[in-house]
């Protein structure tokens, strides 16, 4: 807030005296305030700006009081100083992000050739490789991250209007002045203020959600692997890392329950931005007033998300070794579509679904691998000679165009603006 | 958290020797912490109780420091600390709600021949008692108030299960433990633990929502009041109250504007906990972990909204002749039900609403008052004698139930427990 | 609305003459409707009220037409059909809350012996009868039913006002039309109208989306259990459930999916009624018009996660060998709680849970089972004679109050009304 | 879904023969379906999916059966139906959005000079012209408008990805037929399948309900000027428009309602949408599988709100005597900054604020006009000669920057794509 007011006296020079506007600005950059105090006396005017200027003018020399905050209204200066913290929190929230994205990056290139299984439903379905699956959260991390720098972006614009928002108290000198006060903030200078036209906040707060569900989106899966019945991915461990306080064997998802804890609480606060679109006439009751509040909570949210699964990307622990056991342990039904496609060129697709479904069933029935089933199965041997049902087993042979899209999922990502 | 470690050593005396348990509750009362290494050692433990519960047995004797926490969880002291804090919140929440009920019956009461206009669809509808609508508030907030009371004893309950929710760790002495330590915290000790039933705050945190909206009902009501154009009601005055930084004329309605920013927040925070109900098994990822960030978020809220509006409706400015003035300036319109439903008598309902309609179509287009246009109107005349006409405009042989309904409101209110 | 008219019209006898209140309530039995002309006039209007009132009086006899809403209001019909309608909905959603909670018992009783391991943040803990989980989740449902019961019999109250809600209309019959109209239609008759107090339907809602939660927790848990990793526990099968229409091995968790689908979207349907606390004075725009939809969606999303678990449950196969089978995989490890407890009788908790640690890594580390380790150490063979280790790895002694949780949860959800 | 099966099929000609392709993409033409069938088997299924590929097939000839849904999976048919679905509603919407974007702009050009007064925290500020009030919706619309059409243009994408995502179908077909499918729908084709990542409906959902919101920030102030205290525009009237089923003399805002009704249920339907984030795996429990629902009824409240205000501010009156009325009844107090202003010059803004403060009082308690009170004043008549008081109360003296920001919000409205 003091840095708006110092613009403000600065780019009003002219218009105010040059060593009043000196004064003011030079004041805001040593005032104090009693916070308590200003928090009271912010419930009865029914905002914070009408103590902290009063506060401020009583740090400014006799002569300057008369200009600090001239011309200007409660809501620019509590707007603007709301986005000169967003304009610095955004690039610290991208920078998680792109850690994040980068270390995804480096597992999709590193795990290209890697086989895991996909699971759909929580069961699981056909073999892909694990960068595969790593390339799936980048193309997520690469849309939310250049969206979030866009919105932020679009949200960090001078609010500057005066008492009803058209800077009637300027005259003539206010287009100048409005220019000169968004270049000293080095921010963007609206056609219109937005005072009552809300988007900008909205919209940054939904991306701000989507970046946490991002990240939320790969706790949810790690945490799901690292289930020791699974134990395909560790996250990193070290001193002080995901014990218990009553057991001292486990190993937590600390990390992912962390994002999952931020992920679950943003999309309501983003909810909240949402609502506050329809402010009463120039400047609405309730719906500014509240923002700094939701967007605080939202976008510490959503670094907290963004670093815990940073970290955890960048050191994941991945057990190509338990994947493939898991592979096996499944006894061939993964490769039980390979397997329906193959039949199906023979028997058409129902014929070969229903075929395969009874071959499965015995495997499943009988605890033996598919392929076994197969090998004794005449109506299969009809069609398959025994020589050609290993190729179907094989993990890599059924990756279909997962080599193409980890390129594709990766090209994406580096061409997305840093 | 404290607290809660106290308790339990106390609670576990016999089956923990009594100095130590001593010892322990003893630390508890004059532990301090570095709050910044609990906060970033928390983040690593994916819990502050793993580190919170290190800090605390550094402080401890040595010889007791082994029963520090025993036989218990995170999760256990989390969540319990929480219920403390609810519990201590709960009744000044609920004493603000009294202020703002007692205020609004207090109104219901003085004001139960008071005519003013209602407004639906924010056009004037009939002639109502002021006091009938304090009542109509005043019956939001005794539903509210009992709500809220109750879902807060409802969700004070002792959270203690151990490792995975039975209280392995004691043994038969639980059952003796558990009940010692619920009575040590004044809490209720549940069934069976509700780590992964998350019912009771997610009730809390709706009647939450629910009593912040009826102070925020009071505020879009008052503020609306406010209006210069109506002019009915004003927020009590008084140095630094609503002023504006740029409008030295201005008097704003800064206490509903509290009201009604934190009834816009408090809907989607109770959201969270409603979403927060699908934990994974016996503890999980991210729901508990992060309810005390919106239960914090949505007490304050709540609070503020019934502070802002209790200190209103004590002081509130009525203007009887403002409301006497506004039903004026309708021209006898407000009273059209009245007439239309003379009307119909002899005419039916269509036939004296058709009637009506254009009978105030003219009062309208001459910008007459509805009884002049009345008075020159033959087939009025016919049915209604002239004498009859002034009675049809007199407000309070409108108000209907109006008496028996604010009697009602009130006796509920008078019958809600503290 | 048909039956709100003519229960109206019943309940105005005597001040409607007695064969038209009969006309116009046997009109409204047979009444007939052109939906889309409904709809489009009702956009015009602002409310479906006004077409369907005409409509309605247009096939009412001559005579009878002037009585047709005759003292009604818009909102009076509107309000006053969604209560009806929720009047028949709650009983239907409460069966199903019961079916599930019948057959949730059933699992607590018939397999309160039956030995599984709970897990926390996803990783195994201790082992636990899995009557005991199913408990936890009775005890969750014993809540939500009662406390949806209660919320429905709170919202189910005629909305009856006329006007502006003071009944104007009616003169001195008002209370008596009134009160009959709320007999006619066996609803509670309100002290005074809830137009513009509108907690009812908030708080209906957020326990509608708690009892969907509820079915959602269980839904979250056996579709855990159900990936064949895991294994545990598996819906019913049958024709058409459940299968994959690309892979023909699959069983999916078809009805949890259902449960978890409806409970994603419950909360925040729940969260538009707890917006809509604020109406404006004494008839608000856009806050009551939407709430049939709301209310709609979640009544459907509830009963459908409800139905779906009910059937879950009622045929759940539970795979006690695989439970079983998973305690022995962990190779001890879930009895590290009950090791380090034993342990710290003799060392203290601290250097017992250390010790412990050391014991469960190395354990990890050698892919052994922790009883053998134990049995090589000389630390614990200090403390612990050989023939004792075998008592600590047995389940069911570590099955600390588990017993009595389950009889109290099954105590409370018998003492449930129905 | 028929589409998108019939596309499937013509797309995998080559892979699949040409005349069984053909068969089918004609049958999906003609195929008809038993919905209650379709549904009570989707319930079992889990998905709609299986059940309307076995419906479909069975009217396809038995030698193009088997190639039916061949190579897909249910979440690829559904979400590219869902897709398919919001490409033909995106258009529609945004012709709606521009319907009042454009009576917005000709309301902004039409009332450039006409004076009317801001309201901020419902109380009169500053004079303004009535078309920088209908400018600054414009704004709002200009990037709403733009930001729905990209977040539109990024979700309309093919869900393509068969069993797991990887196409493994397919075999080195597998990129051919996904061009070609996307080429037959005119749907973009993904770098990878977005099965499990779903930011692309949230972000088009927060849109959607931004969009929404903007039609009810334009509901709200219309609603608010109708107030008959206020007086200031009206909706259109016309028959059936906004009347009353008790009260003959009302002119309800109708179409206001609709708008405001819809913008309060869209937040948390899109916050339904940025919850689904974080399906399981490769395809998730819940996520995908309701957001048809959510994404029906967030499009049919955003299409409601905006239709209701196009057709509003199409026919809005304008009441610019009334405008002028009100400016008039504020007794110079809207003048008050100019005034303070004006002082300032001489006294500065702390002293000069305190005396436009006790002026402003004076002429509130004394019921005069602050011109009047301010040529009785000596200390302000010390600075101001008599004859320049006029010039400070002419509203238009007082607008400020508004005619360049009018100019610059045509302007940009203007230059946003159709």
């Amino acid at each position: 807030m003091a840095r708006f007011e110092a613009a403000l006296a600065r780019a009003s020079t002219g218009f105010v005296p040059r060593e009043h506007a000196e004064a003011i600005a030079r004041a805001c950059e040593t005032a104090s305030f009693d916070a308590t105090k200003l928090a009271n006396d912010a419930r009865r005017a029914g905002t914070l700006a009408i103590p902290f200027v009063r506060e401020l003018t009583a740090q400014v020399p006799p002569g300057a009081a008369r200009y600090v905050h001239f011309g200007a209204t409660s809501q620019d200066v509590i707007d603007t100083a709301v986005v000169l913290c967003l304009k610095e929190a955004a690039p610290r929230v991208l920078a998680l992000a792109r850690r994040l994205g980068d270390a995804a990056a480096q597992l999709a290139e590193r795990h290209r050739d890697t086989p895991t299984v996909a699971r759909t439903l929580l069961q699981p379905a056909t073999p892909v490789p694990f960068g595969w699956k790593a390339a799936v959260w980048l193309s997520l991390l690469a849309r939310a991250h250049e969206a979030f720098r866009r919105a932020a972006d679009d949200a960090c614009v001078l609010q500057f209007g005066g008492a009803a928002g058209t800077l009637a108290a300027f005259g003539s000198h206010a287009e100048t002045i409005s220019a000169a006060l968004a270049s000293e903030l080095r921010l963007r200078n609206p056609p219109i203020p937005w005072h009552s036209a809300r988007d900008g906040f909205a919209r940054f707060g939904a991306e701000a959600a989507i970046l946490a569900g991002a990240a939320g989106k790969i706790a949810r899966d790690v945490s799901l692997l690292m289930q020791p019945e699974v134990g395909e991915v560790f996250e990193p461990s070290g001193a002080g890392r995901g014990g218990s306080s009553a057991l001292p064997h486990k190993r937590n998802p600390a990390a992912s329950l962390l994002a999952l804890e931020a992920s679950q609480r943003t999309p309501a606060l983003a909810a909240t931005l949402l609502a506050n679109l329809t402010p009463e006439h120039e400047r609405g009751l309730g719906q500014w007033q509240g923002q700094w509040f939701t967007l605080k909570s939202l976008l510490c949210a959503t670094a907290s998300a963004l670093a815990a699964m940073a970290e955890t990307l960048e050191g994941l622990e991945v057990r190509a070794d338990a994947m493939r056991a898991n592979l096996e342990r499944t006894q061939g039904l993964v490769f039980s579509e390979a397997v329906s496609l193959r039949l199906a060129q023979a028997l058409g697709k129902p014929a070969a679904h229903a075929l395969t479904e009874k071959l499965c069933a015995r495997a499943v029935q009988e605890g033996k691998h598919l392929r076994d089933i197969m090998q004794r199965n005449d109506e299969v041997l009809k069609i398959l000679p025994a020589a050609e049902l290993d190729a179907l087993f094989d993990p890599k042979r059924a990756f279909g165009s997962a080599q193409q899209m980890i390129e594709r999922a990766l090209a994406t990502w580096r061409g997305t603006a840093p």
